[in-house]
């Protein structure tokens, strides 16, 4: 039997496995996630995060979206593990290091009367260079409030990366009545993002407080993502909007963000456990 | 700990749990049934079925679809709950009684070197007067080939009852392009319907093969629905274009469905058990 557990960061859902996607061949991966994520067939899931000790002893996690590709580092599953690995004792510290695609990140669990309330998690420094993010820009340039073209119309985007490339637009209207489901695909898949893009519609509220829509690569429009409202945070303070600490509202709820003076961004939520589960490994075609 | 099972027939999924629906307040229960069918949030499915033995020890299945409102019937997860049954070993026979709010339904169980590789189910016999299915028609007058108006148009519908009402439109054009996202919620909710209905939108590809696709009552467009099944044989047999056996395709998979000479309909398909699941009560909120 093969075991898992399901949880969500603001509605952003994930199933986890204990397990290396190195005990699956290569050339299966893709399968296997998009099985187990199907929502009517499947476990169902925006993604699957896979959690192991590497030869070392060290904790990795690498997450594949439900499409079968794998982004560099999720925020949302970020916390789900660290709470996973905190409350099921496999950690003893409230902080402690994981091996992420993305580099080391290192998740708080922040406990209240026994309980873990919400993770912190340092996310590192924010990549503005243009061709780390990856955009195409001149080499060594910043990508703040740059004008592009989208089907025909200029418009004018913040890039940031946070491990994964994060498309930003700033707009002046209402962010629940914006076109995210045609916006979002056309700069997902936009010539100047090599790497395809997550995409973040922001409504600004005040210096401190933004509405935030996401469009997710290879996934489309999700509740909520956790590298973007870091980008947002971190964009958002470069095009002069707002202040470094921002509390980012998405679909599927809150999350505390703060751009600290180090350069370290530093994201605060909920992770909720929603069930454990167990299956029969032949079911998801998996062997070899 | 409340335990579940997640169960799919030909992608109709369904949270199965051995409990009376009884032993929640009646009021809490339709947001009971949404949380957990939550995709996000929840376990995720399209409808939570209720599995338990009545005072007098006769098995009893209510279903209720995600979005709280309880469908009479539902062909898909009677299988479901065939299977489980037996290979759970709450029963011993092959065939056996279910209790459901569409009376007493037999399903059984087909085995195949010691596997159960399908479920066939006396889904009763059809109901076909107008005031029974509830369809607003001529009092005893049956519902075949007759012209309504929906948004200004001419359409020919034939209504059937398997415990819960079913439109069925033969299209001329292929199924897999037809607007169904437009006609469907249009007739869910027509005013000749008192108690809404499911739509069954066929294609007929010769006298015993049929392409369809489900609109549900309460749920959306789905991926197969059993008791639609039955009821376009039936009403494809009553019209002239079907004879009484019929391969249904669906969109999740196929269902065999005879109009036996006793006037019952028995309708044969897949149930498949995808996950064993379990959860802390508290999560869903139900506690008085």
């Amino acid at each position: 039997m093969l075991n898992f557990t399901k949880w969500h960061g603001l509605g952003n859902d994930f199933v986890l496995m204990e397990l290396s996607p190195d005990a699956i061949p290569q050339e299966k991966i893709a399968g296997f996630v998009h099985r187990v994520c199907h929502r009517h067939f499947g476990v169902g899931g925006d993604g699957l995060v896979f959690v192991y000790c590497d030869d070392k002893g060290f904790i990795n996690m690498r997450i594949f979206n439900a499409d079968g590709t794998e982004p560099e580092m999720c925020g949302n599953a970020i916390r789900c593990v660290a709470k996973y690995l905190y409350t099921k004792g496999l950690v003893k510290d409230t902080s402690f290091p994981i091996q992420t695609k993305a580099g080391i990140k290192v998740p708080e669990v922040i406990i209240k009367d026994g309980e873990v309330t919400a993770v912190k998690v340092d996310m590192g420094e924010p990549i503005l260079e243009s061709e780390q993010i990856p955009f195409k820009g001149e080499r060594g340039s910043k990508v703040i409030d740059q004008e592009i073209q989208v089907d025909g119309k200029k418009i004018l985007i913040t890039a940031v990366s946070m491990g994964n490339p994060h498309c930003i637009l700033f707009i002046d209207e209402r962010v629940d009545q914006f076109p995210v489901h045609i916006l979002g695909p056309q700069l997902e898949c936009h010539r100047l993002f090599p790497a395809k893009t997550n995409v973040e519609f922001v409504e600004v509220l005040d210096r401190n407080r933004v509405s935030v829509r996401v469009w997710e690569r290879g996934v489309g429009e999700t509740l909520a993502c956790g590298t973007g409202a870091c980008a947002v945070a971190v964009g958002g303070s470069l095009c002069g909007h707002l202040d470094p600490s921002v509390e980012v509202n998405l679909s599927g709820g809150r999350l505390y963000v703060e751009w600290g003076s180090n350069n370290h961004v530093y994201m605060t939520g909920p992770a909720v456990e929603v069930f454990q589960g167990r299956c029969r490994v032949e079911r998801w075609e998996v062997g070899s």
